[in-house]
Formats: C-alpha cells, sequence, structure tokens
C-alpha cells in the first residue's frame, strides 16, 4: 500500500468564498502515482468546510444566502464569543457543508460523476488555513 | 490490496425519493471478495445523496417535510436557475444530507449497528443517475 | 494491509450531550500499530453523530440551540412517532451533524489541524450506544 500527504494552504482576502480546489488534488493524485484507492480532502480548520457540488456561480450565491439564513453571522449572538471570537457562525456553516470529502480513485483519476468539483468552502477568511490531501492504494 | 467498483442505476419517476441499497452494496461487497477495508458508497450527481438512516417510513416523511422547509422547491427563488435549471433546493437538500458513506467492511460484511441501512436520496429524479461503490481492502 | 477494530460504549445519562473521544481514538491507533492510513469512526446508532470540531463549551451550547431551532424535540411532531418513538428530532439533528468522519493518519497519529478534535453527538440517550473505530493501513 502506497501513501501519500500534501497541505493546501489558503489565505483567503475574504470572510467567506468557495474555492474550486479539483485541479490541486488531481495535482496531488498525479504526484502520488497512485492508480487504485481512497483519496481523502479534508479542511484542518474548523470554521472551513471541503464540499462537492456545481462549480456554477449562480449557486454559489444560493449557497452563501441559504447559509447566512440558517447560521447568521452575530457578533452578539453565540456564546462561543465570549471566548473574544465572532466566529460562531462559521462553526456552523461549516457542520452543514462538511469538513471532509471521501473520493474514488480509479486507473488514475479522480473518479467522479458528470458536475462533480470539489470546493474549499472558507467562513472565516482573512488568515492562512490549510486543507489536507491524504491518498492511499497502490 | 485490493479494491472493486461498481455504478448502481437509477431511474426514479418522480422528483424526490429514498431507495433502501443496503442489499445493492451488500452484493457489491460480496462480488469483490474483500473481507477486510472501507466501503465508499457516493452519489456521482449533485442533486442528489447517500447517507444512513433508518428504514421506517415515517421518517422518510419527516426527512421530506423538513427538507422542504430547510431549502423549498421554488423555480423563481433561486440564482441558479438562471443557467435554466429549477433545482436550486436540490443542490441544498443534498448538502444537508451528504453526498457519500464509508462503511467498515469487517470479515466480508458492512460492519453495521442494529439499524443502519443506506438509502440514496433522490432530490431531482426523473432521468437516469448514478451512485458509485467503491471497496478497497483485502 | 493491517486492519483495527474497536467499539466504543456509551451510556450518556442525559437525552442530549457532546462527548470528546479524540484521546479514545488515539488510544485505538496505538493499539492498532498503523502508521499511515486512514481512520474511520462513526456513529453505529443513527440518532447519534460523530464530527469533528471544538472542544469549547460556550460553542457546544450554541449547537444545542441551534439544532434545537433546526430540528425541535416535539414528542406530537412527527410522523416517525406512529412507531411509539419520541426521537425523530434526534434523526434529523444527526443528519445535520453527520455519521462519521475519516482522519488520515500519518507517523502514528491522527493528522489533523490545531483545533480539530473527534465528539460523540448524543441526540436520543438514556441508553448504551456505540461507536465504531476501524483503522486500515500500514
Amino acid at each position: 500500500m502506497k501513501s501519500y500527504r500534501k497541505e493546501l494552504w489558503f489565505d483567503i482576502p475574504t470572510r467567506r468564498a468557495f474555492i474550486n480546489i479539483t485541479p490541486d488534488v488531481q495535482a496531488c493524485l498525479d504526484d502520488s502515482g497512485i492508480h487504485e484507492g481512497f483519496c481523502l480532502v479534508n479542511a484542518m480548520h474548523i470554521t472551513a468546510s471541503v464540499f462537492i457540488n456545481d462549480d456554477e456561480g449562480g449557486l454559489h450565491q444560493d449557497f452563501e444566502k441559504w447559509l447566512e439564513e440558517l447560521a447568521p453571522f452575530d457578533p452578539d449572538g453565540y456564546q462561543h464569543h465570549r471566548t473574544g471570537e465572532d466566529n460562531g457562525d462559521a462553526h456552523l456553516k461549516r457542520s452543514v457543508m462538511g469538513r471532509e470529502v471521501v473520493v474514488a480513485v480509479t486507473d488514475g483519476r479522480l473518479d467522479f460523476g458528470p458536475w462533480e468539483q470539489i470546493f474549499y468552502g472558507e467562513f472565516d477568511g482573512r488568515r492562512r488555513k490549510r486543507v489536507l490531501v491524504k491518498i492511499i492504494g497502490e
């Protein structure tokens, strides 16, 4: 069994953003030399997300609006802010969108359906944060 | 390390449905000859879900009602619809329910608790769509 | 390829709780002798969750309040209760928080960012329930 590990670093200038990282993950897979196995991609921070959906700007606006309704940004609205933070909403938004994806690796490629793309979802940006790519297989 | 791959195809006649695919996944595991490892089951489409919960019809009605409240079907309500689609709600519903499950494989069986069953969650049906089963192990 | 399996048992005296199980999972990893691979941690019950977030009490109060708003406890409010259960809300809460996490194993440790901790989320306690830890790798 082979294994491969790489960190992808981000420094998003805004509080929130969705970044398509599919080419970065495929580059990791190419580097790994692994042809059959599983590829785990996870946010290493608890106010960010890795998820799979469509690379369509209108949909991303819908996600942004919807997540703001489900878990609004509110500096005075969360118990977590007694620690001095203002990002309680980001912890909840990330819980909806998920921490990680596991993607099948087949014949050296990410084994995707027609529209699947991997996104980094930032909910509390303006600082350096990381995504972990770990691949195991043969 | 062995690996196994199969696509399960669906053509759900309604917009939304929950289908118990546990027997199909167990049949894949039997085919694979893998006794110890991990089994990934993921929707290959971004308006569908694979999740684990109870096979109880009342609960499925609760899921349907709850998801409709969280992310209502609304042909005029999503920016995504500028592309000509009407399935913005389906992208959001799938985000709540999740794209994938990873199930432990132990002694050639899906290593489940007493009520765990795997479901295909369709949120924009009436066309052919796929689930990927990928198993790695020995 | 090596594989390792262990069940963690819980008997939470309250209906809901968040329990940090990171030391238990690391102990499983130490037992396994696996240095490179994947560690799956999943609830074996469909009214409980395993998720990764921050070990901060205020945030856990925020999660509790937020989940109660999204999917309120309501003995008369769910079709699932026709079976005699009163835990419909717990099935929905668990769907938001997730069934499982997959954690990369690198150099014999859980390959985490600075604040990542694994939690057992109980939404229908007061009875014995289990979490599965399954590790594969070398």
